[in-house]
């Protein structure tokens, strides 16, 4: 992983492969990668569609090796959606194959003068890049079925679906999984738009006879392995309610605790919660011959994603993820999950951000474009995306431009993204990180729900702001630095807990990279990371006033708990303050 | 004019009225009068269309007097284009109306719990606000058809069309003129939007009874306002040009300054500027027994507007202004003076800035919905907005919106506002004011062409950086102390070529207010009118990357001149640096 693989989509022949080492760059993986090249070289007031932006791919810094965990892709540019800097990372098997082929980085620069689309492949031998039209507006699935007939079913997929190809700010990169379905996810920002302005429909890895990445000390990255996996087969979450239940085992935590946003973000809990919980997806899904435990990419050993199958048996699409079944479940007042499901697989298909499309089409509900709890007009909205129609687009483009477009009030955004299934004033730590993180709402970068509702590494009042401005700043220190190691989020449970775990893992660190680290050294790491992202947002003109919440989330209280956001603006701006 | 009249919207049982004393406000007109209560009562971080936005209605400081010249009405509030803050200025009766009804402001406060819609009637005993839902979606010529049944042919309206109930960014507030007919607006940033929220679709204003506004020193106040009028008469712009041709006598001028920006701000010179000029307008207005001089307001002796009247020559639409012309003509690529009358008559109708409205068709060509050139589908757009399809809703939220939803990148906007008809790169001084103004980018808010192109108040080369930067703080510092006046911009012209003019319009001042002003106070007036802005924008989050033209105008060359804009960014940082 000591090359840089450069595609210049705008040079004047048509693109050009420039394969460099990593340079300055050197040593640095996922979003410790896309955000230092971001940060370095795009400048913050160009065009997120244009030519001086740029795509980066980077698995992290130990996918590829046997590292268990380690099989997260981060893909990173400036945003269509945020207008800020973005990295958004996805599982599936296109970092562990990337990280295999030798690339720390593919960044895609320029754009081209014309509007064919291409396709590149990447092997042991070197890589190629062709014109294809004839993948022009395919869906994912029925790319990814065109790629393996042409280049087998060993290889990998990284693509964009229609949605990226209208370049819409809500477009994923979709990841291919241990089946080759098109279920991982690049999901939020619009990072598929990005790749989409590039014009590149998919990049197809064969890491064919190319060797496993292999620590610089052998033996102690075994045995730390092996601990780091002993650690996470015994802590409750990851050794027990991921597996069965998958991340959806959430739902009725959440919707317990009062902080389920339902209807748009009016209420706090949902009637149909238990219709929709993990445990009845878990039910249905074996019931039906499906599975309810099933990894995303090889060396998963949490294995938290599942396969809904329909009536008949047949597959449908992976386990809709809780942050799917809410955003297209409660926040829409739909508690059908085989609608759920069908939005899930849509989804996928058109490559669309799940979280941003469930968000929209609550704002579209509360403006009158379909009922609260109609799963067949939501379907029909989903579909409008993909066919790109203008309502689609308007859809496709987000939750903050749809309540521009139709004049609605009440939008959670922040940087104009979409607040994910935590409302924020029911776990206010939550609010912190939606606030306050460089990438917009994004319960991902700093997720307090830990302390706040699960007692995770300690427990901070979910409704009272006392506390909430530390734990959310650690929770984004320390987010920061996983999503530069590769490693997949969900370890964040284990470590967070269990000292010897989190040791486990400095120490296949160090292990792996033949360096002596320390806890102070991961921590470092994501600091320098965020500080990177700030520095970057800051030039492209944000400041303290985007670090804030819409201002309903202040008057409009929320039930059951009848709580407003606390947290006070003073007390926002001291989160990057370390 | 020593009362401010406040409608809160949102009162427990129906809309409350207040009139109070103007108190803190009391000396402030126009401009100087709307961004002082926005800056001080409106929550920068509010949402445009919540109920804590306020629009404020204001007259100029001279409006109601004998001053010539002084109709101008400024409407303020928090900008749902460009999410700053806004001053949008109309000719027409209404601020002479107003002030002689003795209502230095009135301010639309809060929102109504439901839909319904509402009118008011101030006349000299008082205001009434009364619900009529069969004002709803009346375009403007509709509605003020009914008031006129209702009320009589002496009233004066400011109103909204069927885009402003929409609440669309780009919906205007009409103002009728001396005919009655809705044919001035406050056009830009979305203020009707703000009068939607607050749902009052027509404030109805009957000035019967009232006396003229007069003077403190009524001699001197008579001897300057004749030797004003006598500067206005003898400078070619005023004197000349402009009666004779209107605005549009710039079609020519620009277009042979190579700074017309056509199609979609491509190149600096249209083909078919010469079939839209406003020579050609005043021609084909005389043949068909049209008029190509007249007055928009009592008082007006300019009088640029003019009557257009079809083939069989009936009334269609008041004398479409130079940027009406070239935002629906040569930046569209159109060269039919009739097409283009027939949009400027719709865009009234339904209330939405002629100048956003081009821009973002021009937009919506390059994204392919029209070919540029193609007027029938240029109206067919326009038509699209009125009935509020989803289409309709894109291109009515303007052309940054509508660039966004296409995954258009050169869109020409600064803070989210369409540049209006001067290329930046032409017309450098212009590019100035577009990137630096507090309202987003606005030709009238620093109007360099005056000594870029015309040479009045100087000549500073257009194409060149030096020089640009003093001109255009100069121009907006005025220019503020002006639109607080009540007076027509269109007096600058004299104003500067002419320092007794000058001299003339501050003894107006000092004698009407029984001050003992200096050209001095005027600056002093101007500038703390800019701050008031400039504050409420810093703390709207905007910063000096908000000060900046799209990258594309620092790259993309322009025909014929094949110039960029070159303006340095700390250059532009100096403009409020007085």
């Amino acid at each position: 992983m000591d090359q840089i693989l450069r595609i210049n989509m705008g040079a004047e022949n048509g693109p050009a492969i420039r394969i460099e080492p990593t340079g300055n760059y050197a040593g640095l993986g996922g979003r410790a990668m896309t955000s230092a090249v971001v940060s370095k070289e795009v400048p913050p007031l160009c065009h997120p569609l244009g030519e001086d932006n740029k795509l980066v791919i980077a698995p992290g810094l130990l996918s590829g090796s046997a590292a268990a965990m380690s099989g997260r892709l981060s893909v990173g540019c400036k945003s269509p959606l945020t207008g800020g800097i973005k990295e958004a990372n996805s599982g599936g098997q296109g970092a562990q194959v990337l990280a295999r082929l030798g690339y720390a980085a593919i960044i895609l620069e320029g754009k081209p003068k014309d509007d064919t689309l291409y396709k590149v492949f990447i092997n042991k031998d070197g890589v190629k890049i062709t014109p294809d039209n004839s993948l022009k507006m395919l869906g994912n699935y029925a790319l990814v079925d065109k790629i393996k007939g042409e280049y087998g079913d060993k290889v990998a997929c990284i693509s964009i679906g229609p949605a990226g190809e209208m370049k819409m700010a809500s477009a994923t990169v979709a990841v291919t999984d241990m089946e080759q379905r098109p279920t991982r996810h690049a999901g939020r920002g619009g990072v598929g738009a990005v790749m989409g302005s590039k014009q590149i429909k998919v990049i197809v890895l064969d890491d064919s006879e190319m060797p496993m990445r292999s620590a610089k000390d052998v033996e102690k990255f075994k045995e730390a392995n092996k601990n780091f996996v002993q650690g996470l087969r015994k802590h409750p979450v990851t050794g027990e309610g991921l597996p069965a239940y998958g991340t959806n085992v959430l739902t009725n935590v959440i919707n317990e605790a009062g902080g389920y946003p339902t209807y748009n973000f009016k209420q706090g809990q949902f009637a149909g919660a238990a219709k929709i919980s993990g445990e009845a997806l878990a039910e249905l899904e074996k019931a039906r011959g499906g599975s309810a435990t099933h990894g995303c990419h090889k060396g998963c050993v949490i294995r938290c994603s599942g396969t809904f199958v329909d009536k008949d048996g047949n597959f449908l699409t992976k386990q809709p993820e809780y942050e799917t079944v809410w955003a297209h479940g409660g926040n829409c007042g739909i508690d059908d999950l085989n609608a759920i499901a069908m939005m899930d697989l849509l989804d996928d298909d058109y490559g669309i951000d799940t979280i941003e499309m469930g968000a929209t089409i609550a704002v579209a509900m509360e403006a009158g474009l379909a009922k609260f709890g109609d799963f067949e007009a939501a379907i029909n909205l989903i579909k409008e995306v993909g066919k790109g129609t203008h309502l689609g687009r308007i859809l496709g483009n987000g939750a903050g431009l749809t309540g521009k477009v139709f004049g609605i009030e009440r939008v959670p955004v922040v940087k104009n993204q979409s607040m994910p299934a935590y409302d924020p004033r029911a776990v206010q730590g939550m609010g912190v990180t939606y606030a306050t993180s460089t990438m917009g709402a994004d319960h991902t970068a700093g997720y307090a729900v830990t302390a706040n509702v699960l007692g995770v590494g300690g427990n901070v009042n979910a409704l009272k702001p006392e506390g909430q401005i530390e734990l959310s700043r650690n929770l984004q220190i320390a987010t920061a630095a996983i999503d530069a190691s590769g490693m997949c989020l969900f370890i964040a449970f284990a470590i967070l807990d269990q000292p010897d775990t989190f040791q486990s893992l400095v120490d296949i660190l160090s292990a792996f990279t033949g360096q002596n680290l320390t806890g102070n050294d991961v921590v470092a790491l994501g600091k320098s990371i965020l500080t990177n992202e700030r520095d970057f947002n800051a030039r492209a003109g944000f400041t303290s006033k985007d670090d804030r919440l819409p201002e309903y989330f202040k008057k409009e209280s929320l039930a059951p708990h009848n709580v407003i956001f606390q947290v006070k603006d003073e007390e926002l701006d001291q989160v990057f303050n370390w």
